[in-house]
């Protein structure tokens, strides 16, 4: 596949806390793998077709055991990978070291770095020793930007070559919206497959990923029993959807709030309560706000809320719940009355935030499960090996996942669980052609 | 709107099987009214705007309760309507009676009428009293066809006019693939709205709709108790998702096949068990088939399944259960054992076929309940309208319900469920597209 | 086991309609059977066994097909039967000419039979060819009542011999309350086991036997789309249970009303909205009764129903709906709009009642299904064997049925549907033991 | 009520571990407070009436802040309140203190206390300032035992006066057995209410309170989807139906196992799957085991589950889950993987052992919801007025709960929903009495 030979570092450049972790960090991405049973089975299959063999990875995201179970796949697939943190605050020491000491990875990382380590880790992941990466992976369009905006102020790291760059993959929804801006300006010279827009990660990764560790961090935060309790989700979409469907399955009765009517009707005939938010504001016991739009509960809603509400937000960014206004309504400053659950008075009324409005599932239990991050990982890897192999399919730009590669995983996923599907005789392929 | 004054027609040309049904026929028309409070609202609506005042329609439709609250709906609008019937074998004659008694329709139709008569209803409804229509109502294309093909043969009722035509909606996929074909022949000289290609009419006909009728039919044949038996459903798109939906809702644990990898393993992810067709027939007590493909459930599947297995086609066409196959399957000839439940004896082995592999909501049940077809005739009624109030939207050629019209109807739906739903604020319509 | 040698009737004495229905009877007795697995286990096993070797069975029983295999079960099993109807309208005439053909039972009854026709065949199965029963099977006690009581005027048949007889069985609430009141007065000189009163009878006939065949009923009679709308269930006892968890199921918001705190309770932490019934009267859309008490539902709740309301009674007896009330506050007399959908206009609103207010399961749809009489006929099966078998364990009086009997009955129903459950270890009993 | 003056003590003997903790233990409370409305019903009655005016309680239970509303309820009645820990480890220091300081309750307790501390806790408690107590509540029978058993060994503190007893009330199966065994010698002078004999504590605690918190658990330890999963509940009983409910509920599929046949048709006809455990074995990927009984997984079901399984008990003991087992089929030590989560490689599989095989609920997350504990608490206030206002109605011995006190708690606990039921009419409780 690729011209070089393949180099294994085996003194790895690095920079991670503290090399001795490196115990640990196993036993952890051990557990992760436990989880990540199709990624497994791409990590097997790569080691013996090693697709990515002798290319140069940089890759920038949450340093964490799922990443490592990625990580070892590429390294299985014959890659090189230099690795940043996507986020300071979510790199696990011990894994990075155990990605150094046991695969040779140039990991640089460390938790709670500072903004100048951050960058001068990113610097370092996307020079790949100074040759320039063959591939990105990026969770917010960082090394991208890093190697193509020509706009962005100069790297102190000085200028990376991009010679051999072919494409990169993208995680998340802001990410592929800056690149796409970048595209817009020309910038972008490369194909980046947006990973997360994907029908298996709407199903699985929104749907059923947020619904449950909504409800977890919800449950973490509080210890509050959720049957007979009334819990209102404002926003039905595939999130939404996700939560409606846990608080149901905790035997809570659920009403959802939605602006889109065909959302809502659908909202209705699953047997859900409908209303307005204003409505279900005097009615709510527990409130998950999931809409991706801002100030949706505000100080209206505040102020019809009854004692002992509880607030919580399952949304990506912290501006569902108007924190605004839930101080403006207050009698008084909050007062933290359990780990993240700071107590207002409104009205005389007590109402419970959690986790300041921040998404509760990752600020108040861990985030999506290890088997869903199996499936957007999976996603990463033959998105990855896709750039390589079928490279002149893709133009420069931000594409979605081929609709091949997406029914692969899903097809992978089930295999995992031990499921076997039926295939279409070729009679039924022209019978279903007929009429579509 | 129309350039023509508007005549009622007072005594309007007709062919019913008997007048004096008419009281019958207002009792069941009032019953199907109480069902359908979507068209209700349009109906006044119409009254008081008239959008249609002095229009022809020519309809060919079920001529059935619901339909004749769809009639009155389009006379309070201002038209003048002739109804043919799209089925004979489904004509209400007292519905029928009641329309021309009480509203002055032009109704066609005698229930178990032979192909000749048939053919002659759609003629005189196709006519308009021989100025041709300005409007089609189809179910199949059977009108369209008639007035624009100059493939068929000449109707032996002479050429209807064109001059004042508009356009026409077609209710059924098989009318639009129709239409689409003579369109791409170049004879659709005008727009037609496919209704049934909404998104609310996939989740209120095909999902709901479909979901309760199919369990209604299979009760209604066997009256089996399905709590703690395995319902095996094959095929897993939005009809399919109803049926799994509810059979799980009375008890049964339910076994999904589904040929595409995502639905399955959407379908896993909610909680079903997922299997190959050829394991769900030896552990199945109940097989409904909702694939829209044909011969799902082949002799190989017979031979596997249990003693007292139960067979349903809940798809529209009955080639997914295949005849051919279980006849050559069986020991001896079938005998009906309940009325619509015939018993095949398979190696042993008793089979019981509910209604010949017909679609069972309709053979063994009523089809549809009237809150289904409230929102597919508010789509007819709103997509006439729209034809006219904007017609220099549409060019010739079959299109979808615009999507205003679509989330029009969800709000009515909602609207007559006593539900008010939430908008967007100005500053999260413009959050929300920086971020689509 | 009998001290009489067994003679089989090979012409039995009988009165039905028509002998030649027998082939009729046969595939319908047929049907039943493949729903019926448990009583067939029993059958296999009494056939082996012949526990009921020789002796006079007389039984006053609905004649339908699943009572057909009820029958050929107590013949397997060595007895003579006699049998008459335990109601003229559900005598199923072709059923009956089949027992008398191919089983050589001794059948008395003829659908639609008038009052005198109708003693003469109790007579004449009580008195078993003149010899009296050794044992009887009752639907209301009538034959025990025949043969026991002294109070009742003299059978205008003449007395029957109880020299043999050994005991009964009683399937009804109804019939086990008169037999109570028998024994209070000195009448029961023999032991009566109470079939109904069993767990596996209240697990399986009311709540899923009753929750599924009321919705069922509901459907056949109005075919309404559930989804969406409000379902409002009075009565959260066994049967309310069921009735609620199968409109939930079908997509309903469903209201529960209970006047019992603690079933209250247990609804409101299920995820059901609880509420008083004037308060429910103005949110439901279909209003089941359930409760076995009267004037659940009177005229100051119908003065507060929705336009299109729906009152269905699922009890046992007709007055869960007060019917006197409903023509008290209704504009007029009451209009049929369907079969068994009587239209009420109360203050302007259409209020629809099904069936005239009788128990819908039975008046709408065909009451239990088979399935749910194979455990309520092993029960029978079983206690006839127990009276014989076990005869010194039951004194003369109304029992419940032994706690062993119907674990076993539970353990048949598993086995028939192909599930085997763990048991015990001798160490875990002797642990159970020790904290029970 | 009681003849000696009231006296709070003002100055409180008290033994805590720091009094400046009082204001976070406040806060504390205040959160538990508004989990716990149905106990602040009782108290704001008990502050009217004052039941418990002058009396002296002393309390041997779990010191934490749902406690802490229950003594402010007791306070609130009148009482002077002697508080000891149930558990050493339970104990809340910060609540400790506030009781102290805002209530003066006289607080013997301290977080990790050894062995000889917590004995003169509980014998400070029991003393009661030497007076001795009118009333008792126990978590385990400590308090009573001290009073009232002559066969253990003298309490080093001395013997405690008994004249003013009235009785008490005690928690836990454990305790109520220990005081019926006391009974049976002849010791126990009082009544005893056994509050977790109630039919509300059945629903609200076990299948409510274990359903949520046992998932609570299993996802804080391992944080897995279980959408998808195969969840095995060994046990149907009324905490497995709530373990049951939610793992389906959180869209698991759901295999029951279960010896009794009864219980396990109740669980087939709800639609999970019931099988022997060592089927479920083989086909589960996360095992809880809630039986109340021992060796329920043992060395043939480890054998055969597959790689990545999990195992968690959810019964009172650990003893449901065969350490020794585990153990002994493992190829080596235990690994933890992940705290709380040990890793057992057996015949190569990885299989997860969570919290040492402890009671998941508690040893993983917090064991029941405040709102559960509510119920619980309310049942001991109401349990302690009993015995005081209805003292002639018990004789000594350990006493179920009245059924209209257990009545009443759930109208509490509904009223606290804010729901309304309705109550029967004089006509209809002469109907109801009629048929029971």
């Amino acid at each position: 596949m690729a011209t070089s030979a393949r180099r294994s570092p085996h003194r790895p450049d690095h920079d991670v806390a503290d090399r001795s972790l490196a115990g640990a960090g196993e036993d952890r991405i051990d557990w992760a793998d436990a989880q990540m049973p199709v990624v497994a089975q791409v990590r097997e299959r790569f080691a013996r077709e090693r697709p990515l063999d002798g290319l140069r990875i940089a890759a920038c995201l949450h340093v964490t055991a799922e990443t490592g179970n990625l990580v070892r796949t590429l390294r299985a697939g014959g890659a090189d990978v230099w690795l940043a943190a996507a986020n300071p605050l979510s790199t696990q020491d011990d894994v990075a070291a155990a990605l150094v000491v046991a695969d040779g990875v140039a990991v640089h990382a460390r938790r709670g770095a500072d903004r100048g380590t951050y960058l001068r880790h990113q610097h370092a992941a996307a020079s790949c020793g100074g040759a320039g990466p063959h591939l990105t992976m990026d969770d917010g369009g960082d090394l991208l930007a890093l190697l193509l905006d020509r706009d962005l102020p100069a790297s102190p790291g000085g200028p990376i070559p991009t010679t051999d760059l072919l494409g990169g993959t993208e995680e998340t929804t802001t990410g592929a919206l800056r690149l796409r801006l970048l595209a817009e300006r020309g910038g972008l010279t490369v194909p980046v497959l947006a990973v997360n827009e994907a029908d298996t990660h709407r199903v699985v990764e929104n749907r059923h990923g947020t619904g449950q560790s909504a409800l977890d961090g919800l449950l973490r935060a509080t210890n509050v029993l959720l049957a007979g309790r009334t819990v209102v989700v404002v926003g039905y979409g595939s999130c939404g959807r996700g939560v409606a469907a846990r608080a149901r399955g905790m035997g809570a009765a659920v009403i959802v709030c939605e602006v889109d009517p065909i959302r809502a009707l659908e909202a209705k005939l699953e047997g859900f309560d409908v209303a307005p938010a204003l409505e279900a504001a005097e009615r709510g016991d527990v409130f998950v706000t999931v809409t991706g739009n801002r100030d949706v509960l505000t100080r209206e809603h505040f102020e019809r809320m009854r004692d002992g509400a509880i607030l919580a937000n399952a949304g990506h960014f912290d501006v569902e719940i108007s924190l605004r206004d839930l101080a403006a309504a207050a009698d008084g400053p909050a007062v933290e009355v359990r780990p993240l659950v700071e107590r207002y008075v409104v009205g005389g009324r007590r109402l419970h935030l959690l986790a300041g409005g921040r998404v509760v599932n990752l600020a108040a239990a861990e985030g999506y499960p290890a088997s869903v991050m199996d499936l957007s990982f999976t996603n990463q890897a033959l998105a990855v090996e896709a750039l390589v192999v079928d490279r002149d399919r893709f133009a420069p730009g931000v594409h979605r996942v081929p609709p091949a590669m997406d029914a692969e995983m899903a097809r992978l996923k089930l295999s995992s669980l031990g499921i076997a599907i039926d295939a279409l005789s070729p009679e039924q392929e022209r019978y279903g052609r007929a009429w579509s």
